[in-house]
């Protein structure tokens, strides 16, 4: 089992309208509801590829119970709480194909939910292959919060990948995970270097074993200790799709417990994430494209001499 | 007690943006969710002026369950449904104050669940001192529907208003209503008059026992079997704001089942619908600035010789 942390769960809904205009009404022509958020969003993905994916983190509220009850293919270990969980909201324009979000705060999460959070946690690490902690934290949970599920995920002996940005991510990193995914604003936000080869080889010595950025329609970029690499997509992709990192984060979690070679997990992550670029569905890939992507991944790297 | 009908119930979500620019994303700073629909609008501002309101209509899904579970201060007889109850959302520019409103596709109504509806309907109508038919249809409900509801309304002898439009608008009138509440848009197309002096009178020829015509900022005109009258707010409020119409509504109500005078009626309508406009939450209305409106609406007219 493949175990994912979504503090900051989401019940994502879509909606189509003929044609955005601000300050005017719409009558939206098609709804959408799915359960979102980044770890939900890679556990999904993980399901789609043939992994058993948990998922934990907290869900509350009418809209927790949507995103509960439509969990397909995902075990539920989410914690309840009482606070609502968020939605956000795509409006489609189906004139131009653009979207507008619309994203819901996060609820407050007590101390005692937090507490019954970390239980929970630790309860799932023994039956876990590899973890994910996934997004930014909600409010209420301690800016330390991934550094310390780091470091219980290390104490189990659970590899532990960690998506996050700013002060969580620079907190994490120091406690050494094994694979951080930043984006390239998250990684020259931690390393202060806007050069992603030398910025990744920095994050390495921060504490973080391997690193691997993503560069939007450019691809990844990977610095790992066997290694370091780019992977790049056959064909550009609409940058900034909703969920095509999370398919990235998807891809390199199964390289990881399937423990393929870099290059072929790499390939795999782009892949996937442009298949998901393809797809009409924010988060989901088309995987048709997937298969067929697969074989164009162009990965170029210099393994190291160890 | 007063009795409103909701077919078209909505969860009514208010966010506030610090600033709306289509096609980009944005941090919701503020969310807010009410039960709404004209019926249920109807239903609490009646109660907020010290009548006992019952509400029907549908209630569906986890929205339905919010709606019904925020009815506070007014009776639910909502029925239940398959479907689920639509959202609307209203974006608030907090920069200019304007709002785009979003509104999601009614459920579809089986006949099981319509026949479910009129049987409760005539259930509840002997304990009515009055009736009240708002809104849209939902789909899968006879265009023909309001125009038994006020059959059944008029063989109970329970007085019957009506705040709808288009052809069950048409049908229903000819089912003589005690009186309809139609927008200048709506008595246009029911009569054919842009004049709304002439479009009132022609409305009482269909079969309206009285005609109130909602004019939004420039007020009311009434054409009764007691005599005509126009009425106008001390200021021009905010045109077109949420839920002015459905205060109007509750105004006229109020003032059949309390026997007060037309003009005393359609000052207290016009003060409502003029209070609301400066509620900063949709749907609700200033209650101080109502108070003092009431004094200041103008009301012109002449009594029938009969």
């Amino acid at each position: 089992m493949i175990l994912t942390v979504a503090l900051n769960t989401a019940l994502d809904v879509t909606y189509r309208v003929p044609a955005l205009r601000a300050h005017s009404s719409h009558r939206v022509t098609q709804v959408t509801e799915r359960p979102g958020g980044k770890g939900l969003n890679v556990a999904r993905v993980l399901a789609a590829l043939g992994h058993e994916a948990t998922v934990t983190g907290f869900a509350g509220g009418p809209t927790g119970r949507v995103v509960r009850d439509r969990l397909t293919g995902v075990a539920d270990a989410l914690i309840p709480i009482s606070g609502v969980t968020r939605r956000t909201v795509a409006v489609v324009d189906e004139r131009t194909g653009d979207t507008t979000r619309f994203d819901e705060p996060g609820p407050l999460i007590t101390p005692a939910e937090w507490s019954a959070f970390q239980e929970a946690y630790e309860d799932l690490l023994p039956g876990a292959e590899a973890v994910a902690l996934c997004g930014c934290l909600p409010p209420g949970v301690p800016v330390g919060a991934y550094a310390g599920l780091v470091r219980l995920a290390r104490a189990a002996g659970v590899p532990v990948l960690l998506d996050t940005g700013g002060e969580p991510l620079r907190r994490a990193v120091a406690a050494r995970p094994d694979l951080i995914k930043p984006n390239a604003d998250e990684l020259a936000e931690l390393t202060g270097s806007h050069e992603p080869l030398r910025a990744t080889q920095d994050a390495r010595r921060r504490g973080a074993r391997s690193v691997v950025a993503s560069l939007g329609p450019e691809g990844l970029v990977a610095a790992t200790p066997e290694g370091r690499w780019r992977a790049v997509p056959p064909a550009r992709p609409r940058a900034n799709a909703t969920g095509t990192d999370d398919s990235v984060t998807a891809g390199l979690l199964s390289g990881l417990v399937e423990r393929l070679p870099w290059p072929r997990t790499l390939a795999r992550a782009v892949a996937l994430s442009a298949a998901t670029a393809l797809s009409p569905a924010a988060g989901e890939f088309d995987r048709a494209a997937y298969e067929e992507l697969l074989g164009g991944v162009a990965v170029t790297g210099e393994v190291s001499a160890a």
